[in-house]
């Protein structure tokens, strides 16, 4: 899958996404990320790339042509138009799911805003979906979407290590994940629970079902409307509200 | 305010912390912002950080000890023990307002998780508090921790140009931003809304917040449960029901 980001700060995305995980894909070949600089494409002498906003108020606002440069020098790279977002806490909020929706894509294009925003017509014009990673400001758009590129990177085949990874993990099941332990087995005097020590495969199993789905009910219940659960996940969460433990 | 991360990337989160609006205010000396490598403090020869997880499965476990040694260190360096946070999807979900509560504080460390998180053991001994940026699962916690540090510095007087600059924003007042335009005037075909251009203040300061409310109305109505509205706000909202007519 191919990533073009469009941002004023491409040194520092190029430092964070070829880092780890994402850095040995793009090695590997299965992801390409490219940050392209917003400010090269400004026909403004001065290199600006914002100006006040029409109608007064604080901040200042991207405007619309260098954006739009950009963003056809993208095309022309790609070889055809890529769907866009624009990362914005006016857009839907990101899940999982969506993620995974966005995974089957050949390529995505993003668009990072700065200082108060970027002229509401580039966005009319271009874009063709907001995402939100949250219900929070940034100073940028930098941040969420190296969020996106990374959780939508993790569900292409073959950028973890095993497929294994990412289906035992928190939200993928619509579950948060049960703990885990490392070596030493006894540290500040806190033990490791016996039974991940006794090697009994479904026992483990069991033990680690039940504590995610003692996790899930203390601390979001709301994520247990999502969830898969089987008869007996559902017999173990009646036991829990019924005893009033909702695991520690 | 102090920051302190403790990460297994310093050199890339240093790069993203030190530009643009962040980095500008650690040199007006408003934050201080450290980036510890956790793997400097582990007693492994090999300088490993992580280890398989007891009861088997996919994936790597960091491991207590460089954890607690960092933690320690930062300590020293803080003078007492900051309030530590570990960003994990089992966290409670960041909001504008918990972002805004810890902007209080004189100083934050966050722990950055990495592969399948960090044992259960230091979450319980050293961990205060567990955050969330969102219900999605991303292969670290850097981008998280960032997050975090960018949200909360922007609340601290005098990172932002202004303070209206984050009163007037999405998700301060819980009301989605108004669309923002600057110059040119007409831009492939696109008009600027006439009102922005009249220099009638009360009028536009009424657009604006008209626009901000058909936008939340449409896109985010949970938002408006929150929100702090005037007589005259929930009359324009109740006729943008009756007509059907959410905005564009």
């Amino acid at each position: 899958m191919r990533f073009d980001l469009m941002t004023l700060f491409p040194e520092s995305c190029m430092a964070v996404l070829g880092e780890s995980i994402l850095g040995r894909a793009q090695e590997r070949g299965i992801l390409e990320i490219y940050c392209h600089q917003i400010r090269d494409y400004t026909l403004n002498k001065q290199k600006q790339v914002d100006d006040y906003p029409y109608g007064g108020g604080m901040g200042m606002v991207m405007f619309c042509q260098p954006i739009a440069d950009c963003f056809k020098a993208v095309c022309a790279q790609v070889g055809h138009r890529p769907h866009l977002i624009y990362m914005s806490p006016q857009g839907r909020v990101l899940t999982q799911q969506r993620a995974r929706e966005l995974a089957q894509l050949p390529e995505l294009c993003i668009l990072c805003g700065h200082y108060e925003g970027v002229d509401e017509r580039v966005l009319e014009e271009l874009v063709d979906e907001q995402i939100s990673i949250g219900d929070y400001v940034l100073t940028g758009g930098e941040l969420p979407a190296m969020t996106l590129v990374d959780c939508v990177s993790r569900m292409i085949p073959g950028v973890l290590a095993d497929q294994v990874c990412f289906t035992e993990e928190s939200h993928f099941s619509s579950l948060l994940e049960y703990p885990q332990y490392t070596r030493p087995a006894v540290w500040e005097g806190r033990e490791v629970p016996e039974i991940l020590l006794s090697g009994h495969h479904a026992n483990i199993a069991k033990w680690r079902r039940e504590k995610s789905l003692e996790r899930t009910l203390r601390l979001r219940p709301d994520m247990l409307e999502q969830a898969d659960l089987s008869d007996q996940d559902r017999e173990y969460l009646a036991s829990l509200r019924s005893s009033g433990n909702t695991g520690s």
